[in-house]
């Protein structure tokens, strides 16, 4: 396998509010052509240090992917510092500097003298255009090895790549293409599924399998490599498979899809409508679902129901049912999912009532505790959680447990 | 000012999912007592890799701060690289052995015999305690160099450099405080926030003022300098009041609060409450200002009417105000306010309506144009906004100018 280092360049990824992040995209895609990354590097608007980074990386690295430092100003070093530590120079590019002045002109002003700097470019180097900025690439190949020059905003990077680095590095590596898959798991815990599927994977080395967990979903990511991209594929659909047999309809997602895309999709799909009723969650299972474009043609109203005198009001839920059970139970929590459903006129309606603290807990009704509820014309049914983690957490992890609810009665 | 490389380990941080964030955190306490971070490498459990990364830091920094790769496996390099790269021995210290099987015994297991690893240290090295797991980490003076090694999860990372490497390279930078401060703007843009203050902050060195845009909202970073941190924090009072008069009430956090924490603190404090009621942001702002703890007693309920229905019904928009107007206007939004102040019975109602598309614009009603409005017992208002962004950021954003809205109401 190839091996990449990735380089970024810039003072305020050295800040404790900014850190280089565009370096996990780049490195899945450079892994998508079978380049490994072993390294990366951030470093300031610092020619010394710069010129250092990139000379080892060439030493020991086949590929040297450098982001960022490339705008018109005297800070951005990174076309100089390269130049430099290639031991090559900087040429002005008449064809760059008039697309540059089309570009200014086009956004309707003139160029700024400073953005001629932009139109310098390492001698040997290929020109990637920037669609969505002033700032060119730069793709070099020399002795055997490549560097690539790219501008730091992601939405001028990535197409950027994408459209026009990653095939030249596609070719050098080679041919080995890299296929991955990211299923996602609700409803179980990590070692439970780990459990499942440990006798599973472990007998493969192709596809690779990590299983991560991220707030309260559990993802399996799976990389295959093969010769095409198509007997990737083929690998990660055999042990995808595999997976989904063991864990069944905890597998939400086999594409890294969010639970309300899928949810959504079904409801779409399924010509069905929902309306929601939240109380600890405050709204968030309404803003995820509505996250969705088009979700206005399934979700038709939400209510966030803090006060019991709300609960009653907008949801008709009984004052009695409240004062007997408390606003956070399985009853209530049953009677807003119906209340919601009944004046929505929807065909689902769903509840969540719970405590997320940090304030508010009891012996009896501890924080985390919390009563997810779905209600159809068929019937309504509830469920008990008791959700670890602070305020944040719980609300997170009871709104996707709430629409895990929905997801599971729309299979 | 000293300088300071810190270097991650870890194969995992070289995977599109994961990368190295203690950095973030290692920065601000680093530049809390005057030491730069001048370079961050992170770098795979890679023999080769890691001793150069070492060996270079030293050459061109007065510290190197690792971390990770101090468990007790194979691939954990850490300790015998960085003592490679030093030329120094790893020496079994038989304290630190013994407390590693108390530590076992404590969670009552027996110690692994691989765990003895964790008790090499590089000679010369002071040993740092770890509460919270069972990687001792190092700190190292050598030739004028400092060399910090501490475990990779954050609970056990942070409370051994706080309070163990901390203090020993606050002396060793000579005693310098550096105190930072953070201003929160809304309703101003990036260019007109540096018109107004440019001539102000350019003025100074130190602070030293940073302007940041994140998401809809501007931050100004302000970092001082000093003997002591109360002359620090003198100079920090200084700058921002001077900021605050140029920017006026556009600046709604002096120490990095968020909105919703802000608009909370406001409405506890005068005794109101608020209920909501949004069309784009499907949730959006109730749930920003339940995030907050304690909400439940200002907070009394929202309302999510997605369809035009549910906005007559719900929250007593008359069908035919939404149909003379549309249902994006700024009528519509005032009576949105109106309603569901009145049937929630509070002192504010708040409410949004626009198009976050990507559906649903047209030439006369564009996607990102939004209405927000606000009533209260005196009068309801209204503000028009045409917001940039996809669907995720014009939402964000027009939950955050309706904040704004409420927040300026309040002051």
């Amino acid at each position: 396998m190839l091996s990449a280092e990735i380089i970024a360049v810039g003072s305020e990824l050295l800040t404790p509010f900014r850190t280089d992040t565009n370096s996990l995209w780049l490195t899945e895609q450079l892994n998508s052509v079978g380049i490994e990354v072993k390294l990366k590097t951030i470093v300031g608007d610092d020619d010394a240090r710069l010129e250092e980074t990139i000379r080892d990386a060439l030493k020991r690295s086949t590929c040297a992917v450098l982001t960022g430092g490339l705008g018109p100003t005297e800070d951005d070093i990174t076309r100089k510092i390269a130049a430099r530590a290639l031991g090559r120079r900087l040429l002005l590019d008449e064809r760059v500097l008039e697309g540059l002045r089309a570009k200014f002109a086009h956004w309707g002003r003139k160029m700024p003298e400073i953005n001629s700097r932009q139109a310098m470019v390492i001698e040997g180097a290929q020109v990637l255009d920037n669609p969505n900025g002033s700032a060119p690439g730069m793709y070099l190949e020399a002795d055997g090895r490549v560097v690539v020059l790219l501008p730091g905003p992601p939405r001028e990077m990535k197409p950027m790549f994408e459209s026009q680095a990653l095939p030249k590095l596609a070719a050098k590596a080679g041919g080995v293409r890299v296929a991955r898959r990211v299923l996602r798991v609700a409803g179980l815990g990590e070692s439970a599924v780990d459990e499942r599927i440990a006798p599973v994977y472990t007998q493969y080395k192709n596809p690779q399998t990590t299983i991560l967990f991220n707030r309260s979903e559990i993802e399996i990511h799976l990389t295959a490599q093969a010769q095409s991209e198509a007997e990737a594929e083929l690998l990660l659909d055999g042990l995808a498979g595999q997976l989904e047999e063991r864990l069944g309809e905890s597998v939400f997602a086999f594409r890294g899809e969010t639970m309300e895309e899928v949810v959504g999709l079904r409801l779409a799909v399924g010509g069905f409508t929902v309306a929601t009723a939240e109380s600890c969650t405050g709204g968030l299972v309404a803003h995820r679902l509505t996250e969705v474009p088009g979700s206005s043609s399934y979700f038709m109203e939400g209510v966030v129901a803090y006060s019991n005198e709300a609960k009653t009001r907008l949801l008709g839920v009984p004052a009695e049912l409240i004062e007997a059970r408390g606003a956070v139970s399985g009853e209530v929590a049953e009677a807003m999912a119906e209340g919601v459903k009944a004046r929505a006129d929807t065909d689902f309606g769903l509840a969540v009532t719970g405590i997320a603290g940090p304030g508010g807990g009891s012996g009896e009704k501890p924080v985390g505790l919390v009563y997810v509820a779905l209600s159809d014309d068929a019937h309504t049914e509830h469920r008990r959680l008791m959700l670890p983690g602070d305020r944040h957490l719980i609300r997170w992890r009871a709104s996707q447990a709430a629409l895990d609810l929905l997801r599971r009665r729309l299979i």
